[in-house]
């Protein structure tokens, strides 16, 4: 017998995860919140745009969900003994990077720097940042368009460089008393192998690449001179980033004696390199060629691979492309959708009158799960937090169409289904065109496992066969995968990912195919999305109509500016 | 002392109105809520096109609010007596058509028509008749465009021809028992004069003329060759139809001695001449040459009038000019939108989360106020029950864009009001253009009596100095004016209303004048709603987004029908 831990760092909780690694069976877990904020996230009610959060949460947090976890184990298998525990794997949200002195310390540990926000970790869905991620698009569509390429033709204000160029911009002493950033992805598999000092931790490949214009293609990071345009501190700041970058088949190190004393395992297990949440977590579900992961939470992250060894064509507007950052061989290719269930919780928070009982998501679902498709005449856009694919676009806005003096709530509940499902098949369709062939889908989160309307809705509106993961936690699973596959087989674990996902991944019996008679709608339907998607969302669709979104906005900036 | 009364028969009740000729001030009043259905209005379940009502209901109801207004009356003042009254005027909804008998009696009085809907009156607001008013006005639009060209480009479902055919079309025995159709406001004249008798009674100009193409210039009602080709049988009611239209300044004959006594009137008062209750309503609100009328209810109506013996050309989209239908001696021309207070209460009613506390009209009116024009970056269509002018097309539907996930309930609440203001700047911009001058905005209905942050809205929005009717019943208060000028001058009346007008009608205190800082915004919002509103409403517009919510019925059509 022998067990694997996957560490899960997500939004507001990180979760650990024991599995068997002979038969994925998930034999415990737990989970700590992260104490700080409003669920784990420092606002700011003066700007929408902050989402912090506090460094020693993820310390707390992980020490504490380990030791429960541990507990729990032994209390599921009598003869469970943490000896067996053969490998670390570890994933969390991205980009989240924290500034740190020349100790690898976060600066938020700094006596000076305490209160100050900027100082913290800077949560993926910060989005103060959108000034500074519009000049790094413009300056490397002009001279680095290769840049841009890999990472679907814009660069995101939730990414490395702009949070830290933005910190640059607005609190010059934070930026100066950082000796570096550090990705959570790399910093917790640091603090595990006691490799904090910057120049000694592992840079994994998941993060730096699709959030930190990484490629070996172009010698590794950005180049400095690239960097010294946007600001010339930020120029310096490029020699004390890494110069290589490893995939998640590579141990970070060996558990800490401290570490292993801490939490009750056995001192130098291998800890794996880490890797962005929702890359672990296609990990997890089974990705593999022909097989995309669908992880549908507050967002939705789509994740597919294609042999290294095969020619991929660069997909316009797709997020990014990076060699071995799901798998090692194999370009990682990622898309998303900003919102997916924020969409329908917004609407079941904010607007629907049945309150808790009558406007639950439940309720809703039953009532819209009686409507057939087409039935109500509406149509929406899926942008109420923009378009992150495959417009890439974070102006544009949300759109409901069709309402008439007797349109109900389970109908727009209905039609907001449908628009996220649109706009996931807009991506599908860009892979494709492109080379990358979809033959089915797994998904996985909360609302896949509960909400078998919005799997039938996907399937008929998507045209694909739609799997759920047997998984409740792939990205811990995949961690789990991860600290298996760097163990090897010798110990008890797998000597590469293939072998290793045949036995610990599994699909759910309960499948969705698409029924013809709806899809026969849904095409319909799909091409006025279309229309509309092309209309509001391309600067060369209509003339006109693209502007309509973004002069609203600069109507709103500027009330506001004077209000 | 002399007093006159006025009968209002609305949507779901009948006002009678008892009004002292000297001051206009308003003595007394009394409403009798329509017996038969949900708040007097008889549905359909299975089609939420038909609505209709029991003409029993007017006579009863009539009955028992003129009885119960001449009580409040005696109670509010001593002196007052019924010998007093020297006249009554009457409005009604239009086109509320009821088929009649040889006799004048309504078919639904008729045994063997008992229990069909068809034989009831067909209410304004039923909308049964789409198909035929396309065939009407598409058969127009080719063999006699002067028809068109007078009501708006467009024949309507809510219109008399359109329901004659569609009751043709679909129950040809109630259309063979009728000898002919009566408008609402036609027959409550002549039941209270005795002229039921078809070829006896009165027609009026104003419901013949908007929405039964009746103009002197073409002899009358449509040639019986026009109504032959729609069907045969409609030709032949042509023979029919009154060959005369009488304006308000017209007495309809005297007051039965059995009604007199019914009543507790004087016998042989006159009645005048009815009309439909809106431009009854811009009589008893003060309209004249510059002053525009705006009725504000569920519904907008637009009426302004234009000297007849100045040249006047035709406005397309703007739905009817019609010599006399407002005031004698006037063109009337009436515009309107087909769904405002409607709009802001589905969104009450519908689709917001605070229940009748948080969420009402009230509590959203209080929260949106503090919001600034432009605020929330959303902007919204007014098309929930279509486009009544200038784009006269039922089958347009709502638009909401700009929502994001922080967007609030009185944000949208906000956007909906600002949206049916721009839908009536739309409307007054095209009046404009075909010289017709708006110079200055009367309103009236309990939404500009109560709502100051709408009427403040529609200030800013519009441009104009918006003023409110000092009486809350102008429709009922323009039937007493009506009253009084059947009556004469020498019977305590008026010749003529212009003098009626100067005595009876007056303005609250409370007036609106546009903010410049808020006009400047809503200018560019207002370019905003132009761009959408010519996009999806016009066939020339955007040759791809015109046919998006068409396209969405239709798709809804096919479902519903194999459903």
């Amino acid at each position: 017998m022998s067990y694997s831990i996957g560490l899960d760092y997500g939004t507001n909780s990180v979760r650990c995860l024991i599995v068997d690694t002979a038969s994925g069976e998930e034999v415990a877990t737990a989970v700590s919140p992260y104490q700080t904020g409003e669920a784990g996230i420092i606002l700011q009610s003066s700007d929408h745009n902050v989402a912090r959060q506090n460094p020693a949460d993820y310390i707390q947090g992980m020490e504490a969900c380990v030791r429960e976890a541990l507990k729990n184990a032994r209390d599921q298998r009598r003869n469970f003994s943490t000896d067996q525990v053969i490998g670390i794997g570890v994933d969390a949200t991205s980009s989240t990077p924290l500034p740190v002195d020349k100790e690898g310390v976060p600066l938020s540990t700094h006596k000076e720097f305490q209160g100050n926000l900027n100082a913290l970790a800077w949560l993926w869905k910060d989005h103060t940042s959108y000034t500074e991620a519009t000049e790094i698009t413009d300056l490397a569509r002009k001279e680095k368009p290769q840049y841009l390429a890999k990472c679907g033709g814009t660069y995101s204000p939730e990414w490395y460089f702009s949070k830290i160029l933005h910190c640059l911009r607005t609190d010059r002493k934070v930026f100066e008393a950082a000796w570096t950033w550090i990705e959570l992805s790399d910093y917790v598999p640091a603090v595990l192998t006691g490799n904090t000092h910057p120049g000694q931790f592992k840079c994994n490949r998941c993060a730096a690449g699709h959030k930190g214009l990484f490629s070996e293609s172009w010698g590794g990071f950005p180049a400095r001179e690239f960097l010294t345009k946007l600001d010339p501190k930020l120029g310096t700041l490029r020699y004390r980033l890494a110069d290589k970058t490893y995939t998640i088949d590579t141990s970070a190190g060996g558990l800490t004696k401290e570490w292993a004393q801490k939490l009750g395992l056995p001192a130098g297990i291998p800890v794996a390199v880490g890797a962005i949440d929702a890359h672990m977590g296609a990990v997890g579900a089974g990705v593999g060629s022909g097989k995309l992961v669908q992880i549908i939470g507050t967002s939705a992250c789509d994740i597919s691979v294609w042999p290294s060894s095969q020619p991929l064509r660069d997909i316009p507007g797709v997020c990014g492309i990076v060699d071995g950052s799901v798998l090692p061989g194999y370009f990682g290719i990622e898309a998303g959708q900003a919102a997916v269930g924020d969409i329908y919780n917004w609407f079941v928070n904010y607007l629907q009158p049945g309150g808790a009982k009558n406007g639950s998501h439940e309720e809703l679902t039953r009532k819209a799960s009686q409507l057939k498709p087409g039935q109500s005449g509406l149509l929406a856009l899926d942008w109420n937090n923009g378009n992150r694919n495959i417009l890439a676009d974070q102006r544009l806005t949300g759109l409901l169409l069709g309402q008439t003096l007797h349109t109900r709530p389970e109908e727009i509940y209905r039609v907001l289904i449908e628009a996220t499902a649109f706009g996931m098949l807009a991506i599908i369709q860009q892979m494709e065109k492109y080379g990358v062939q979809v033959a089915e889908i797994i998904n996985c989160g909360g609302i896949a496992e509960k909400n078998a309307m919005l799997m039938q809705i996907y399937a008929d509106i998507v045209g694909r066969k739609m799997l759920v993961s047997r998984s409740a936690q792939t990205c811990a699973l995949g961690s789990a995968i991860a600290g298996a596959v760097v163990a090897g087989k010798a110990a008890g674990g797998y000597d590469n990912f293939e072998e290793a996902q045949k036995s610990m991944c599994g699909i759910k019996e309960r499948t969705f195919t698409p029924l013809p008679e709806n899809q026969k709608v849904y095409q319909r339907l799909y091409s006025l999305y279309q229309l509309l998607h092309d209309a509001f969302g391309r600067k060369d669709g209509s003339a006109h109509l693209a502007g309509v979104m973004k002069e609203l906005l600069a109507i709103k900036d500027q009330v506001n500016a004077t209000a």
